[in-house]
C-alpha cells in the first residue's frame, strides 16, 4: 500500500487507529478456549480470537499491527496463527494496512532474509526495524515498490531514555541522528518511524527533524499516552499518523462479549480521531 | 549453560568455535534438494543439511548459532526445521551451547514473550538482543538461570560506524555506553557482548570496559575479519571469546562432500584456536 492509499483510508474512515493484535493466549476469554470444537488446538483459538477482533473493529480503524514476540512464543502453533490472521486480513481487508512488529534488524544479508519473510513470504505492507546496526541493517527492507519501513527512533517504554536521549558533541540526540541519517537511506514514501504516545512534547522536536514522514505511534491506552497530545504536536496535513491501540483494546473484556466491547473501545477511538482530523 | 560448563568445553576441546547455522534453501547442495527421499520437502531438506554439517562439524565447535531470519524467510516449514535443528541438538549434543542468533528487543511486556520463545518454548541457551530500547528491552531476558543474553555492542557490518561509534559530550562512544550500562542489569555470568571480528583493534577498548564477559565474535572469515586479531586483542584468562564462522563453513563445498568439508573447515579453525588457547 503507498502513502496515496494509505491516506485515503484514513479520511474516508476518519480514524488513523492502528489495532495491535498482541495475542496472548493466556489472557483469551473463556469463550474462545473452552469452546467445544476447539479443544485446546493453541492456532485455532489464536487465529479465531483475532479473527472477531479484526472482525469487530475493521470498520473502525486503518491498520493491525501483529506483534510477532507474541505468536513466536507459542511455536509453531503461534506461526500459523499469525499465517492464518495475515491470510485472513487479505482475503478480507484488503485496504486495512498491515504492520508486522518484529523490530528486526541485522546485517544486510540477514536483513534481506527477514525482508523476505515479511514482504515475499507473507506480503505484509510494513515491518518494524531497529536502527543501531545502521545503513546496511535497514536498506535491504527498502528495495520493495509499496513497502515500508517502520524505524524505531523514540520508543514509548521507560528503557527509551538510556540511548535514545544521549547528546552527541553537537547536541544532537541520538533519536535525531537516526531521523536524519535514515533519511539518507528512506524517504517519506517508504519509511515511518515509532514515537511513542508517551514522549508528548517530543513530538515537537520529532516533526522539526522528520515533518513529513509517517508515525507510527504506540502507547496510548495501556502504557499511558494521550491521544490529543499526540495530535497536537504530531499531526501533518494528511494526518502523518498511525496511533496504535493493543491492549486498551483487545482485551477490554473477557467475557464473552469480548469482540463486541473491542469494537466499541476502537469506535470511542475513531471518533476522537475523527475530531482530530475535523481540526485539519 | 552456565559460564563454568561453557569454560570447560573450550579447553576440554580446545576449541571456542561456534558455527553458525544460516541455511539459506537457496545454497544447500544437490545431493540435499534432489534427493529422491526428500521430494521439495523444504523443511526436511533444511534439517537435513544442519543435521549433516552439525554431525560434521561438532568435535571441533562448543557452540551452534542458528540465524532466525533463515529459518523464518520460509515461513512455517522454515520454523520447523528450526524446532527440529534444536531437538536434535539437545538430544545428540548437550554439551554444545546454542545460542538463537535473533536480535530482538521490544517493551518490557513483549521482550518477555520473545524470551519466553527462546528460553521456554526452545530451550536454547542464549539470544542475540538489540540494545537500542534500553533497560526494559533486556532485562526479561536476564531472569532465566543458566541463560544468557548476547547484547550488541559493536557489530561486524559497515553500518556499525553510522549510529555505535556516536560519541557524547564526554567523548563516551555508544557502544562503550551500552557495555556500561548494560553491566547494571546484567553480569559476566549471563550477558555477553556481540562485538565483530572486524573491529581489529578496537577489541582493546572494549576489554577495557568489558574485561570479564564472554564476546561472541561474528565475521570471521566471508566478512574478513582475523581470528588473530581478535585474540591478540581480546583473549582473556578464561578465554572469553565465541567466535563465529558460518558462510565460511557450512557452504565451503556445494558438493556431494558439502559435510565432510565443513567438518575439515571446522578443524582448519579449531587448530587454530588451539594454539591461541596454548598460549593463555
Amino acid at each position: 500500500m503507498n502513502r496515496k492509499e494509505l491516506v485515503e483510508q484514513i479520511f474516508a474512515k476518519k480514524s488513523f487507529l492502528c489495532v495491535g493484535l498482541d495475542t496472548d493466549i493466556n489472557k483469551l476469554p473463556k469463550c474462545i478456549t473452552e469452546s467445544e470444537d476447539i479443544q485446546g488446538a493453541e492456532a485455532e483459538m489464536i487465529f479465531r480470537f483475532n479473527k472477531a477482533i479484526i472482525d469487530a473493529t475493521a470498520p473502525y480503524c486503518v491498520a493491525y499491527k501483529p506483534n510477532l514476540a507474541f505468536y513466536e512464543s507459542r511455536g509453531i502453533d503461534g506461526m500459523i496463527a499469525f499465517e492464518n490472521t495475515i491470510k485472513y486480513l487479505h482475503s478480507h481487508y484488503p485496504n486495512h494496512f498491515i504492520i508486522a512488529d518484529a523490530k528486526r534488524g541485522d546485517i544486510g544479508n540477514t536483513s534481506k532474509m527477514y525482508a523476505q519473510t515479511f514482504f515475499e513470504e507473507y506480503n505484509i505492507d510494513s515491518v518494524t526495524v531497529a536502527p543501531y546496526m545502521g545503513e546496511d541493517s535497514v536498506k535491504p527492507f527498502l528495495e520493495y515498490d509499496g513497502k515500508w519501513v517502520i524505524l524505531l527512533a523514540l520508543t514509548s517504554n521507560k528503557g527509551s531514555h538510556d540511548f535514545q536521549l544521549t547528546e552527541d558533541k553537537e547536541g544532537e540526540r541520538l533519536f535525531e541522528k537516526v531521523l536524519k541519517k535514515s533519511q539518507e537511506w528512506g524517504n517519506d514514501e517508504n519509511m515511518m518511524y515509532v514515537v511513542g504516545a508517551t514522549q508528548g512534547k517530543m513530538f515537537e522536536d520529532i516533526r522539526k527533524v522528520a515533518p513529513n514522514h509517517f508515525l507510527l505511534v504506540p502507547g496510548v491506552g495501556a502504557q499511558g499516552g494521550s491521544l490529543q497530545e499526540v495530535c497536537k504536536y504530531g499531526i501533518i496535513k494528511d494526518c502523518g499518523l498511525l496511533v496504535n491501540s493493543s491492549r486498551g483494546i483487545i482485551y477490554a473484556s473477557n467475557g464473552d462479549d469480548f469482540a463486541e466491547v473491542a469494537g466499541q473501545k476502537a469506535k470511542e477511538l475513531q471518533a476522537e480521531m475523527a475530531a482530530e482530523l475535523a481540526k485539519l
